[in-house]
């Protein structure tokens, strides 16, 4: 599992970079938020993000190789996968939570 | 101020989508780190994050546009900026510090 050595990165060696490092991608979060929506699919998580199906699929491969995501196959041939969070990305709920609330309060246009 | 309308995002009409458009980039919430620990001057924010000077000139920029920063001239000829959060950046900390809780746990090599 890909973890990050505090001293090698480039700037201050702060814990949320080395977060940043591994999920700061916003199709990485975008991902994880529709995992924790239930969706397991690649094509609903796809719908959710709005993300290019390349973009997914490789941030879900950079979400597996970080621990966040697992993957198990549910058909043979061809062999077709459900994504999931771990324990890991489960943890990553109140990062988006906090985005959602942010996200409320400055990010959003009045009109709607 | 720039501020994102829900229905024009490309996957789910989310808020933290909406936020990580304006502040999702990993450059763009380091910054905020540094202005949060009181950094004020453009290379002490450079040395911070570790990031390319450009790269931080434009996240500043784009921070300024997104109304989470604000920077204020300390010297004429040449002209020099003062970087600071404003009230929408300072409550962009709670992000920050929900990254550096689950960056501790998930994130950080355990040899440190």
């Amino acid at each position: 599992m890909r973890h990050i050595v505090l001293d090698e990165l480039p700037g201050r060696p702060c814990p949320a970079a080395a977060a940043l490092e591994l999920v700061g991608e916003r199709w990485s979060l975008l991902v994880v938020r529709e995992l924790s929506f239930g969706k397991t699919r690649f094509g609903d998580i796809v719908r959710g993000t709005g993300a290019p199906r390349d973009r997914v699929s490789a941030r879900l491969r950079s979400l597996e190789e970080a621990g966040v995501v697992e993957r198990t196959a549910y058909q043979d041939s061809p062999v077709r996968w459900d994504y999931r969070l771990t324990d890991a990305g489960r943890d990553l709920v109140p990062v988006l939570d906090a985005l959602v609330t942010w996200g409320r309060r400055h990010a959003v246009a009045e009109a709607q």
